[in-house]
Formats: C-alpha cells, structure tokens, sequence
C-alpha cells in the first residue's frame, strides 16, 4: 500500500512505541483488505498527553486511535464519552469519532483476551479459572471473564491492596461469579492465567509454579514479546493447551477494528 | 515498506490534503532507498494549528513536517527558529528538530522553483525574466531568482498593493536586481513564469497571453495539478521550452529532504 495525501489515518498513541505491534499487524490487514488507511504510531510521552489532545480532535483524517501505556487511564477525561467496559475498569484502549467528530472510547484488552482463548477453542463459560495478576491488564481480563460466566475466578496478586480492590469490583458487578482471593497454586483450575508482567524480561521468574501443572489445563499468557514465555514454554513441555499474548492481542485487534467501524477485518 | 512501531514520522500538515502530491513522493523516495520512514498527512483544518502544535512538539517520534496551506504562516510564531529564506519572506514550508528537540524551520519554495528551473537546463543568472503573481508563492520565487542573480526582474500583479509589496522587499534585500512593475506581456523576456492560481481550475484564463510567447522563450508554471495547465500546452505547442508545477514540486522536496537531513536522497 502507498501513502497518499488521501490515505486515511489510525494511530496507536503510547511511549516506547517501537516495540509494539499492532502496527504492522493492521496494515498488513489493510493491504490485505486493499483499504486506503495507515496505521501509525505516535509517540506521546506520560505526563504529554492531554496537551496533545487538541491535535488529535482537530485533526480530520484520524478516524481512531488505540490507546496503550502509559496513558489508558489518563486519556479517560479527555473523551466525550465512555463505553460500558471503560467505565467498568477505568481504562480505555480503543478511541472512534463519534458523527459529531468529538471521541469516545471504550475498553477492549479483557474482551481481547477472552475472545483469543475462546477462538484457541477454550471457551470459559462455568470453568474454574486461576488468574495471577490484578493490575489493568488483570482487572479487564478478570471483568471479560466473569461477564462471560466462569464458574469460579481465583484471583491473586503480590499486592494485597490490588488483589482486594479486584475482588471488590468483581462481587459488585458480577455477583454470580464466585470470586475467591487464592494463592498462585493452579492444582484443581480448568485454566490457569498469567495476567502479571512476569516473562517479558529476560531470567524472569514464573508467575505459577509450572512443576504442578498437568497436561489437561489450559494455560494462558498475556505477555506479547516474547511470544513463547518459561511459562508457556513448561506448560507445552508438560503438554497443556496453552494461548499467548499473540493470541490475545489478535483478539483486541478484532474487537478493535470493530469498534473503530472496520467491517471487512479477516485479520 | 511496511510501517511498524519503529517507522519514524515525517508528517505535511494542511487542509485539504486529498490532493498533495508530496506523501507519495517522500514515500517512494523512502521504498527506494529502504529507509524506515513514513511520510503522512495530517489534516489540521485553518486556525487548529497552533493549539495542534503541542502534539507535533511532544511526538518523539516525529522528526520533521513540510506546512502548506493555510499554515505556512500561521506557523512561524510557533517554532524556535527560523532561516534566513523564512525570515526574508515570512513564511515556513519546512520545519525539522534541532538537537535540543525544539523546531525550526525555513522556506523552500522559491528555491524549488529554481532548482527545478535550473536541473530542466534554464539557469537563471543574467536572465530577463517575467514573473506574474506576488502572492506567497510568488514571493519566494521573486526572491530565490533575484538571489540566484537575474538581470532583469519584471512583476505584475492584479492587486497593486502585493505587487508594490513585493518590488519594495526586492530593492531592499536584492539591490543588484533590477526590478520593474510592468504589465503581463511576455516579449522581449527569457524566461515568463506564472506564479498565479489561474490554471488550477478547469476553465481558467492564462495569466500571460500565450499568443504573444515565441519559441525561444522558456515558460514556466507553478500550478501542479494539472501539470499541463493552459498556458503550458499553449507554450508547448508554440515550440517553447516548459517547466510545471511538477518540476518545482521536485524541487521542493529534494531541498526539504536536504534540509531534514535526508543525506541519500535520489528523488
């Protein structure tokens, strides 16, 4: 694909923005589509954002943005509005013109997450789910969870105040789930989720210890890069099924691509 | 060239950008060269520019912008510093990061005009030349010709006041040139330029009555699209060496590319 003065833009905002992919992974779904749009990468450092902001709204060919760190949670005053899920957790990761050109945003990682593990063939509607990790990444995936019915959500974190206020928001608005503040032991859970940073550095340590696993839970990573984290590469040595941060972030690229109105994405 | 989340940014600012010719340019030149740039537009509508520029200032991604219209004086207040051309003709076309991060900027316009001019085999220096139109753009060719070292200047202007304007910056700043107020009548001259709008619209009236050209003459258009503008055709047809708003466009870039530091450029 070239680009034209006519091209149309989406812009993913964040700091650093080399390493990202969702670049790459869109306009390689663009020229796959023929679509006239580049998807670029801008690169705002924390603390820059909101007196950027009146750029972004006058500019008229940016028909969207994907938000990532750090700005998820202070991009949310800035919007006209905001969707269900962004509400929900406090974070916005995917921003559409509205008819009347002000921005709206809603939230898409945890739905991103669910929707890779559903299409990996592992639907999570009344398992039992062990997830280690309650930052954001953590509170959107455990929202995407319990909305879509587990029927029992372990949550734990290394921060007793996060893992608390997880569980808080859980048991308000989603009752039925049964929420318990467990330790990192994955013995007994259908699936098993690293929702924690651990595995992006190199000589990390695991999040779950990997020696207890067995080759009938499904494990699941949200780290992108590495794709293949010690985690995930011990549970496919033991032979579990197992989803990675690619995985989920082609789920969030999917649900992004619908929200921002793209109706022709086979990405 | 695929752009990824390390693709660095060179962005045109203006509105309209459909038709700009320069995004194309730059990114084949960039394809040619395998170079990790991409060149985009950013549709920032008249009077949005400056509380846009904090964005521009804040993307660390973004290494420099090219400003046309409506913004090419807009711009000045809001940029560090400028060049000498800039300063001479108050306005900005090219605008590049200083190493303390802070833009500045200078006027290239002019100077395409008549690298273009020259690199088609017509140099300048010691020519009578007709130059109709002392707008901005006509500024700046005023300038780059003068500077370049023409004998013999000769503006005409349908409004008097941009044309006194113009002969008043001349004399000033080009004390060797002569310079003369005269009527849109091409014989007698080198080279005739037209450095007024009329040709961008279908229908449109020559500047400079084509019948009077004759084949000796080197004709000379701004007008990039069409690049075939009246006039030219008239020119061509009469046996006259031309040159269009294309020539200058390359020219442009190649200077702006010099100026932002592009050192392999070969467009």
């Amino acid at each position: 694909m070239t680009i034209t003065g006519a091209t149309r833009l989406l812009a993913i905002i964040g700091d650093p923005v080399a390493p990202l992919r969702s670049p790459a992974f869109f306009n390689a779904a663009f020229a796959r589509m023929g679509r006239d749009t580049a998807f670029v990468a801008f690169q705002i450092p924390a603390g820059a954002l909101e007196r950027s902001w009146p750029a972004f709204e006058a500019m008229k060919n940016l028909d969207g943005i994907v938000i990532t760190m750090p700005h998820k949670e202070a991009v949310m005053p800035l919007l006209a509005d905001l969707g269900p899920t962004a509400r929900l957790t406090h974070s916005v990761n995917t921003i559409r013109r509205r008819p009347d050109g002000a921005f709206e945003g809603d939230m898409f990682d945890g739905e991103g997450f669910r929707d890779g593990l559903e299409r990996a063939g592992h639907p999570v509607r009344g398992k039992r789910i062990l997830q280690v990790g309650c930052g954001a990444a953590g509170t959107a995936i455990a929202c995407a969870l319990a909305r879509a019915g587990v029927a029992d959500l372990t949550i734990h974190d290394s921060a007793a105040a996060r893992q608390a206020a997880l569980a808080a928001l859980l048991r308000t608005h989603f009752p039925r789930t049964h929420v318990v503040l467990g330790p990192p032991d994955p013995r007994g859970f259908d699936i098993v989720v690293n929702a924690t940073p651990l595995g992006l550095q190199p000589g990390d340590p695991t999040s779950i210890d990997p020696t207890l696993l067995v080759s009938s839970q499904v494990v699941a990573d949200v780290i992108p890069n590495p794709e293949v984290t010690p985690l995930i590469a011990a549970a496919r040595a033991i032979g579990c099924a197992t989803t990675t941060g690619r995985d989920m972030h082609e789920g969030q690229a999917r649900l992004a691509a619908a929200y921002l109105g793209i109706e022709d994405w086979n990405g």
